[in-house]
């Protein structure tokens, strides 16, 4: 991967148990563009206090990020590690303390070992020249069981750039945000507003668009960072390089979501769930989530059961205007229900084969308007379970 | 029990597997109030479409309730079947088919085997003089595994009489309603518009109050009758035997609707969630309910592990007004944190042994106000998964 003018290093600061890398620390050799989405959950971690000030400005030139502990729940001494912290950075690399961003994903509740990054930010630092993307993307895992990267290229004016993503999960994801850290990088020019808008609207369709468990976070984080060094003239609205890097970073943004719903603690299942012919946008997105966040449809994905009278059911309490008579649904292209009322026919075994797939789709037409939302989502396993029951020990 | 002037029957229809009753009735000898509260699902069943339109009048005189179908999702053919078992009800009675109620649980989507009712109902009828109210409750259970019921008494005047109440869970409970049908008897005579103010208040009071999966049914029903035959001059709103009905039929209903939680499909706590110092009580109310309904806090309760983060978390994404500087939290009377902030000592030790209870409570203080809920709910166990991966099977 080439993308001008960042620097990558990750060590193991023993936050985690000893034998993974849990300290990551991304450098812009400029000043770079910046833009964040943090959670809204009102019990927020230190380091999203932190660097939500902070990303005001519009601009930062690093971000250390550690897993292990979430600094969250850690009330002023949160705070005081997380700006020791930034501290520590800036002063190593020589920036102000201002550009550096701070964020943190792990157990909720427990002073940072401010001793142990002590000793370790040093390492990290001296390591920037031989890092690379990936170790960033291993060193955020916390239960992720693969690593999250998506780079893609493009063109503006005479000059190639780099687009580049990581994200780790895997539980409490939910909109707005879920329980995610998302990390992008480009070398391309964007004017400000430009990256402002783009981004926000990137994130709306696709970190908002994924749930496992309905659960909101409280340290959710999703940074761009642009620095310019690929050299192109920067791309502003309404240009077809704008439209160009608007699909990419869309792209990139979607491909990482996806990775954290495939990799949803304990699933068996991707499921994407199309709403279709709802009154309005927004009614989509609410039948969407209210079946996505089922946990009776999520364990008879689980049970691979083609209960789709509970799938109605959730459209039904939805919050969303429903006619019961106009629904129908189909498990990929096999239509189990129609006007509300089962299809008949061997729809029932049909409908059984696509849920033994690792991946299918679910269809729901309210038969009512125009209006779509597509939410993707996992099922609820025995799995998930055991990981969240024993998630601290 | 004595409960004067009804009559109970239940007989086996094989709608459900061989070996259980599914089809009950109850009869008064003489015309009851009644009043029900239904779910507010938007997808709902045809017995409930036909029973709410049927209980405005305020005056019912049977129930039929059947276990194994729900006949939801079952379009005009749903209706005409629950219309002609009222009317084979009806004319085997010699009633008004406008004063036979019609409930249903079960399976969604499924249309109701009128071949098996057309054959039950007579035998159905025929066993009204031997039955009992314990049977009206083994027959309407469906993942249930034990009958729900409670009895109490009270004065009136001169006059004794007694107030019975049966209930079913186990999964998609959820408030508005729980997936539940509960039916209430009493041979009090009662003035209309004390019993149904006193009934909907009771109810909210209750089954309001419980959460197991977060879902919502399409087919909750709770529905009261009351007879008069215990002779009492009609109690009225404003009186002492007013306040006394009032308590009586709030214990019976607190009773029913946490059998429900501690019969939770796979539950194996039964916890209570109480939440303090809330701006209001529509703030306590949603981070009851967000706690309650958490998957995340769910399995750590499963697991028995002291996770308080997990409960601001969700806390803190509930919709209510949180300042996470004030946030404390117990469980029993171990306090875990305070001001937000882990509460230190042998918090944590002595936070797991309660955890290791079959019961406890959860006290959130918010520190805002004076506004407090309380919410009964269970964990999400690995038993859950089972029941629901496999329910239709």
């Amino acid at each position: 991967m080439d993308i001008k003018g960042f620097q990558f290093s990750a060590v193991e600061a023993a936050i985690k148990k000893p034998g993974r890398k849990d300290l990551a620390l991304i450098f812009s050799e400029v000043p770079a563009m910046a833009c964040a989405v943090f959670t809204i959950n009102k019990v927020r971690a230190a380091p999203v206090l932190l660097s939500e000030e902070r990303i005001k400005s519009g601009i930062a030139q690093a971000l250390i990020v550690n897993s292990g502990n979430a600094n969250a729940c850690t009330g002023d001494n949160g705070l005081i590690a997380a700006r020791e912290t930034s501290r520590m950075v800036a002063s190593g690399l020589g920036i102000s303390d201002e550009a550096v961003q701070v964020a943190s994903t792990g157990v909720i509740g427990v002073q940072m070992p401010m001793e142990r990054l002590r000793t370790a930010i040093p390492g990290l630092i001296g390591g920037l020249s031989s890092g690379t993307f990936d170790d960033i993307a291993q060193a955020i895992m916390t239960t992720d069981t693969f690593p999250k990267l998506e780079v893609r290229s493009g063109v503006a004016g005479q000059s190639g750039y780099t687009l580049a993503g990581t994200a780790k999960g895997a539980g409490m994801i939910m909109p707005n945000m879920a329980t995610m850290l998302s990390f992008i990088i480009t070398d391309a020019a964007l004017e400000p507003d430009f990256l402002q808008q783009t981004f926000r609207k990137a994130v709306d369709n696709s970190f908002n668009m994924i749930t496992v468990d309905g659960d909101m976070s409280t340290n959710d984080t999703c940074l761009i960072l642009a620095n310019g060094q690929a050299g192109n003239p920067p791309v502003g609205a309404g240009t077809p390089e704008a439209e160009a890097f608007e699909l990419l970073l869309q792209d990139v943004l979607l491909s990482l979501a996806k990775q954290i719903v495939r990799d949803g603690e304990g699933a068996t299942k991707f499921v994407e769930v199309r709403v279709r012919g709802a009154e309005g946008s927004d009614d989509a997105r609410k039948v969407a989530l209210a079946i996505a966040n089922s946990s009776l449809v999520k364990t008879a994905f689980f049970g691979q059961d083609a209960n789709w009278g509970r799938i109605f059911a959730a459209a039904g309490y939805s919050g969303a205007a429903v006619d019961q008579s106009r629904l129908s649904l189909c498990f990929d292209d096999v239509c189990m229900a129609r006007n509300g009322i089962f299809a008949g026919g061997d729809a029932e075994a049909r409908g059984t084969e696509v849920l033994r797939k690792k991946e299918f789709t679910v269809t729901v037409d309210l038969g009512l308007g125009v209006g779509s939302a597509t939410v993707f989502t996992s099922d609820l396993s025995h799995e998930y379970v055991s990981i969240n029951a024993d998630y601290r020990t």
